[in-house]
């Protein structure tokens, strides 16, 4: 169950087989099945998820009513919306289960003691959100700046793997288009 | 000189004044008349700087040509582009200072330096790729979900010090709208 996020942390820091038991044993395990909500708009933040298996979005809701959806996480990738998680502020974003899940979650105080009980998790931590941060800046890039067929081509390199396990309306809302012209999009491509 | 950033570490991590000195020791002061571009399209950036005194943006150009405004950042905030300084790949936004800055500079090999030999400020770091995630964010939630007028309103309340200090078109670059459209929001705004 540990086996590829003690992994992931080696790739980043060099920690020791017991730094890394002291870190195993913050974590909760969770199964959760798929279409769970883990977070509505408005409330607090309070967990960091870990995917072991499984995929998950996060996405809003606009003030038209519709639901765009920010980004998709799947296995070896944390989900959080981290800054209501860090500064306890409610947060404006769902966070909702697509496939059924495997997670190791921390909450504020667990992630706390492990960053005092080893201290190199704080280079981990850092890198995680520094490659979540180089993600979102893309993502804004390729929002404000590209083509629907452009940001679908850029997507799918991204996330190869996303089209075969997410619905083509989710993705349709990660590109800010409709599904009709995402659906034309994949056919002129298709004939390409 | 040290003043400002020393204060600013302090808020997030308990150094010891030698570990400060250390630090402190790893920095480049430098003085940039403003209007200097700091990082071109296509470079790799090979800094992180903290902002003492000034007023930079980070921007790109989009498909059409146009400038696209990113990010303002004024005193006490870093700026670079974090996914070019720690991938080392060529980076596609420009940083451009919009007032005579003084910063304080780190390249790739003194931040790794300071964090090898004062390992609390991998926790500075992290906090500060996670403020600088957390905007990030809302400003992606801005750009796709709210109306021009609204951006504005939000865009006031969290840089109140911006609009004095650079030129009205950048902002509107920020806000993805036309300088005449923001001219018009103000006037309406005044009239309120």
């Amino acid at each position: 169950m540990f086996n590829s996020i003690n992994q992931h942390i080696l790739r980043c820091s060099d920690l020791t087989p017991e730094d890394l038991g002291v870190f195993d044993d913050l974590l909760v395990y969770k199964e959760v099945p798929k279409k769970t909500i883990l977070l509505h708009e408005a409330e607090i933040c309070n967990f960091e998820a870990y995917i072991v298996k499984g995929c998950i979005r996060t996405y809003y809701i606009d003030d038209k009513g519709m639901e765009v959806t920010l980004q998709f996480a799947i296995e070896d990738w944390w989900v959080s919306d981290i800054s209501s998680f860090h500064d306890h502020k409610p947060s404006n974003m769902f966070i909702e289960t697509l496939e059924d899940c495997q997670l190791l979650m921390l909450n504020p105080q667990t992630k706390e003691l492990a960053l005092t009980r080893v201290p190199k998790l704080e280079r981990v931590f850092r890198l995680m959100v520094q490659r979540n941060l180089s993600v979102l800046q893309q993502r804004l890039f390729k929002t404000i700046a590209t083509s629907g067929e452009d940001k679908y081509l850029d997507f799918i390199k991204r996330y190869p793997s996303i089209p075969q396990r997410v619905a083509q309306h989710y993705i349709a809302s990660y590109l800010g288009i409709s599904p009709e012209f995402l659906s034309k999009i994949r056919t002129r491509l298709s004939k390409k």
